[in-house]
């Protein structure tokens, strides 16, 4: 039978709302849980038939709150056309949980809208800039999970496209920081080092650390782990001390030793970073530099900070312009955010040093703190940035300190005491580092000089032998950029763990040339044939 | 055993090329499979262990081939720090059976490079301007479902923030036509006519395809269901006879009735749309507006079309400059894809006619073809749009002679032949058609003239009453612009078939205004209080 009814429209919304309150909004289905034995990694998920989804005139993607008992939880509709049908959703392990459901409960179903940080997403996409209280609202978004691939990627390459101003990097660096834990040492002032990356090899912080803290500045560095390169810093120390610290061991550490080396990745400073690079790593881009960088700074409350910009091919940063541009950024967001910032723009044509590979770069990290300067642009890079840090505490001559800390064996009792307190062998002696076993060296079938060493060649190598997984892989060079080969001249030798892994980073080698050995410059003027080969565009992602 | 070996490197690749050839690159490993009971809907994905992932230096998203016998597959990997084992793999339905394989089979593990238009995406991810070719391999690849969603959605916001240029919009056409199906009628001329969308109530196609064909011009229209309006012109449609056609069924009732108006969805006429929108309705752009509508024409073999720009507050375009711009380019790009196109920009500041929703809206287009002209601009838009078409096959007088195809009765009778020919009942009544049992009349409290109908909030009620897919629901309009209104005047009626769905489609009217009634112009000079309640962005993605 027909329900007809009347209802009055009015001018004054109040007239409307006096109406009795039907309905609380939002239409709801009951649907039988089918628990999928799979984790999501803190992201709801639930899996819906099509059809279902369509006569809810929902679409895939969007929200549905479920509600079991006293539970609740937002979730992110997938749909299936078979598997799960009209009357069955499919919950994955964290929303099983969450809900604490089993098989054949009935769950109810109403759909729900996104968060509000994805209307403020959309302005992103449409150019419009974002104040703080939108950027923190996304980024708790993203840290709680609330935010899907297709949102997130297109936030991340709207920032990448539209650019990210001062003001945006400003707030995104206080919203990373604040929505993660913070390290509160309780001293002061508190000095950081930071590398932009994109040089393989780059050992520096090992021996700036020790340095500084032996001048008796605090420095409390955490580091990444390589996400495309053959190692980053907690990659490199991990091969001699655990670096995996809560903060309360860094506390410790610091407490002892004015200075600590370990790993960022797992006392949720910024966590929004780690969740950000998993989105950036597919699509290759990295509008997140400045701010990822700084907010971890933030987060351990550093004060001074010398940020390392590697310049040239095969770099993250190409040329002089783009560094200065670049450091004058890093100084300006330092300031708004109460720190004082100095940039160092670097020489990263080529590797620093000549290992690349956790054990090889610890070993020559070690050997280098030793007295062996055999890798001078090392000692040059590391106490340069360490004589900046220096300076920062009011010293005159950093560097000339820097190296006579170095020379006189005062950085690697640093360095032992350090890695002592972090749980490792103070003792250690460079025959006690594993190197990978399977070994291959590489020599020149002509003579003349080292006119060019590929970073992302020399980097996939070193990768594809086994780098950073296992430790005692990587490449060690022999001649570096200006060396003088003569023919059967050792180039390099690369360590495998595994003789399959040692096959495929001899595989790079029937395509790529990683070290350019030529008589004078002329003899290779034609840089590329198109068509030719293909050239895959090295994406440098670690900060 | 350390095992040494030495290999030199020489200038000329070939002397490397020479090396015995050891491995055909990428590492492998033999997981266990653990079949999923969800299908994924063509594309292939595989949930590893995170250690796993991680010991193969691979991340999340990447790509890996998966073997098992002789079959193969590329999926994409999805991790878990649970559920699945280190040394197992669990495989979604679409690629358990692509590989045939039961719980507990070996299969072989590869590393796998993401497909070469990855490259490409990222090439326009980094504002570079995309050649046919390699437009052309996204394209398929979106259709073959061998790009992950990160990917997709970065090259959407992309093409969105960069902008698409006339040749990669005619590039993009083209590989969106021809990575589908073709209508082959073996006739022409061929007309169409399309409506770039954003004005609810729009049944002019209903219209015009008669009126057209009556006159002897071939019409093989395809329309899409609605995604977030009331009603497409599948859904009117699909109230009095199938939509859901073949090509093959398609030539047949043309070949008949010199037209037909059938939903495009299912017959893979241009592929990639569907696909592309799963990913554009979430973050709310489209910037595939002009290729989508033109690879759709250009699959269908049109010769000459109209396209309909709506333009208005609350439509989708706004202003009457960026209407002849998009004219502009319709007729550019029509010219470079081989068709003769003119564009009429339309009124779309309130709905066509009185009627939103499926039922309401076949039941007004079939009282308008029977002669109950009452709503007036909807036989204008309609006639004015056939008379284009009439126009662009030579007839002078267009739209007078549209006027009189309708007036005579010929549109209706060709209407009742098409809607017959594709298995509806050509004899169909008004009174057949079944509108929603729930109704509830929303009248004026107060007297005076409407200033303005807002097309988004009225599109949100119809759809919370259950349009589209509960066909009996919508709007009906008792008042338009302009209209004077009495108090206790009937200014809307709502349908729903539920009483569920009716109450929300009430809430709405708790917040919102739908109707605007004022003595005068002056008396509403606030627009917007800020802060003050939330504006949604509405977004209309139809085409």
């Amino acid at each position: 039978m027909p329900s007809w009814k009347v209802q009055t429209l009015g001018i004054i919304p109040e007239s409307i709302r006096n109406l009795k309150k039907r309905s609380r909004g939002g239409e709801s289905v009951k649907l039988k849980a089918i628990p999928l034995d799979i984790y999501t990694g803190g992201r709801y998920v639930a899996v819906m038939n099509k059809e279902r989804v369509e006569s809810m005139n929902l679409h895939p993607q969007d929200r549905i709150l479920i509600k079991f008992g006293s539970e609740e939880v937002v979730a992110i509709i997938d749909t299936t056309e078979r598997g799960i049908g009209k009357d069955e959703i499919g919950t994955y392990k964290d929303t099983t949980e969450k809900l604490g459901i089993k098989k054949g409960d009935l769950v109810e179903v109403v759909p729900a809208k996104p968060p509000e940080s994805v209307e403020f997403i959309k302005e992103k996409i449409n150019n419009q800039s974002l104040n703080y209280k939108k950027i923190l609202k996304i980024i708790e978004d993203v840290v709680e999970r609330n935010i899907t691939d297709i949102e997130l990627a297109s936030f991340v390459t709207a920032l990448h496209l539209n650019g990210v101003s001062l003001e945006e990097a400003e707030y995104l660096s206080r919203a990373m920081a604040e929505t993660g834990r913070i390290l509160e040492l309780g001293k002061k002032p508190i000095y950081d080092k930071h590398s932009i990356g994109g040089v393989p090899g780059d050992k520096t912080t090992m021996l700036v650390v020790p340095i500084v803290a032996s001048a008796g500045l605090i420095i409390p560095k955490t580091s990444s782990k390589a996400i495309t390169s053959p190692a980053g810093t907690a990659n490199r120390v991990g091969v001699l001390t655990n670096v995996d610290l809560t903060l309360e061991e860094i506390k410790e550490v610091v407490e002892k030793t004015n200075g600590c080396m370990a790993w960022g990745g797992s006392m949720e400073l910024a966590p929004a970073d780690d969740l950000l690079i998993q989105v950036e790593y597919p699509i290759g881009v990295d509008p997140m530099l400045l701010p990822s960088i700084m907010a971890k700074k933030k987060s351990v409350g550093a004060d001074y900070v010398v940020i390392d910009i590697p310049v040239g091919r095969g770099a993250k940063i190409r040329t002089m312009e783009e560094a200065q541009d670049l450091a004058d950024s890093f100084i300006e967001l330092g300031r708004r955010l109460g720190m004082s910032v100095r940039c160092g723009i670097t020489y990263g044509e080529q590797p620093i040093g000549y290992a690349m590979g956790p054990a090889l770069e610890a070993l020559e990290a070690l050997k280098t703190l030793m007295g062996d300067w055999s890798a001078k642009d090392l000692v040059e890079k590391a106490t340069s940035l360490a004589g900046m840090l220096l300076e920062l505490s009011g010293e005159h001559r950093g560097k000339e300190k820097a190296l006579k800390i170095l020379k006189e064996g005062v950085a690697e009792k640093k360095f032992r005491e350090i890695i002592g307190e972090q749980g490792g062998d103070p003792d250690v002696k460079p025959s006690d580092i594993q190197l990978g076993d399977k070994v291959v060296q590489i020599k020149s079938n002509h003579s003349g000089q080292v006119l060019w060493l590929s970073n992302p060649i020399l980097s996939e190598i070193a990768r594809a032998a086994g780098a950073p997984k296992d430790e005692g892989a990587g490449v060690l060079l022999n001649k570096k950029v200006n060396d003088l080969v003569n023919k059967g001249d050792l180039l390099f030798t690369i360590y495998a763990e595994s003789e399959r892994r040692m096959d495929r980073a001899l595989e790079i080698l029937k395509r790529e040339e990683p070290v350019i050995v030529r008589k004078k410059i002329t003899e290779k003027m034609l840089l590329e044939e198109v068509p030719g080969k293909k050239q895959e565009r090295f994406f440098l992602l670690e900060r």
